[in-house]
């Protein structure tokens, strides 16, 4: 009988963030796969770490971030070759996901390409957005209020429609794409309105109005704009 | 010293995708709070039950579910109160939220309350959203899409705008909605891309397209719908 497939989420850095069932699932596998980007170390492998158990087998998928999406996929289609693999030798495949999988996660990829060959579970785990809102103390959405996320290497103008057209917005893979949001958001005199979290969670964590926001930043960086104030009162 | 206010996030509904932060804070508590609503047991409550200590103080507020604010309001204005005096009185106190806290969570009712007077910790969660897709199979944005939440009292009109302008779309609070989002749906030619989830993560959960979904959906009911079919293959 061929092994199953585990999505699991495992938040978004803290590794007080997993959910009880991806804590249990990590400490009993037997093999564990993630991703490794750019040839540095695996993030959703240093979330997990302490919860692998010892002489648990590890799959590492190496994905070079080139703008042509060739390099990335041949990194996935040969990692979900190796698990197939383990799959199919009847082991279940226990792969970490930085946190939630179907949020803008790699294990989208390695879905798209076993989901209809094995059986797959999904455990869901809590977002980057859950988590820079919690830290920055910055309530989301209420009531009838619409939230919008927005990946930040989206154009000028379609990140400015976007933005106009929700009361609360999240903008992700915040990055090098900085000056440019930025410069979004004063247009549209929204500045005031705006928070930048960086490594929400983790120990060198970063909260703080975009004015204040580094003049660089990391891959892990978020900006919240929530328009509408204390709605809520 | 004054007591410290943590806005717990259960998750969807299964106890077991609480994170290890909240349930050790539940398991920790000796003064517990949570909104009932509508004459309703405490869907939070229900989620963290077992992990909550014997003995524990309860601090329940009876919110009404009506059309007008007012009678909410004081609900959350007499429940806040009673969580200053035992904040002030030295006591921690730990708000259960279903799913994430600041996600329309009502946690966000007591931190405008609160949050200038005490200190406060909120505890993110997983999301329903995370936990329907999950539950679907169905990854929710890739890449460079764009993920609208939009809740379904929301009218016609502003529904199908909004979902035209995203490629995934997550519509909360389908409740009594569900002919009028169905048939929004139906004008934009997308019902075959749409699923219903009802209850994720629970035993009576239900997930199916949103052609085969009851005619009447209960308050824990979502509406996902990811236009782009598998463009992350
Ligand atoms: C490829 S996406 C993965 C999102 C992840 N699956 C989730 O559920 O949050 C990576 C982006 O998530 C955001 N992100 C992830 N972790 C974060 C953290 N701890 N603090 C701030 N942003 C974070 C950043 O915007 C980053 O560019
Ligand atoms: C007041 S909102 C609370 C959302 C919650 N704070 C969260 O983070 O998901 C209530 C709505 O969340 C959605 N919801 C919550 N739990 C759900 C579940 N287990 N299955 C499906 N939908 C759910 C439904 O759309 C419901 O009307």
């Amino acid at each position: 009988m061929a092994g199953k497939l585990y999505g699991v989420g495992l938040g978004p850095g803290d590794p007080d963030l997993m959910t009880l069932r991806a804590h249990r699932l990590v400490s009993q596998a037997r093999v564990v796969a993630y991703p490794a980007l750019a040839g540095s170390d695996s993030f959703a492998r240093a979330i997990a770490a302490a919860a692998i158990p010892a002489g648990a087998r590890e799959i590492v998928m190496d994905v070079p971030m080139t703008v042509e999406r060739g390099p990335a996929q041949a990194a996935y289609d040969s990692g979900a070759a190796k698990i197939a693999q383990a799959l199919e030798a009847g082991e279940d495949v226990v792969c970490l996901c930085e946190g939630d999988p179907f949020f803008y996660g790699s294990f989208m990829y390695l879905h798209a390409r076993l989901a209809d060959r094995f059986e797959v579970e999904v455990v869901p785990g809590v977002t980057s957005i859950a988590a820079c809102a919690a830290r920055a103390g910055l309530p989301l959405a209420a009531r009838n209020e619409r939230l919008t996320v927005l990946p930040g290497p989206l154009p000028a103008a379609e990140l400015r429609t976007r933005i106009e057209g929700a009361e609360s917005v999240a903008i992700m893979k915040v990055g090098r794409h900085l000056t440019k949001i930025r410069g979004v958001i004063a247009e549209l005199g929204l500045t005031d309105k705006a928070i930048y979290v960086e490594r929400a969670s983790l120990p060198d964590e970063v909260v703080c109005p975009l004015v204040d926001a580094p003049e660089k930043a990391p891959y892990f960086s978020m900006i919240l704009l929530v328009k509408g104030g204390d709605p809520w009162l």
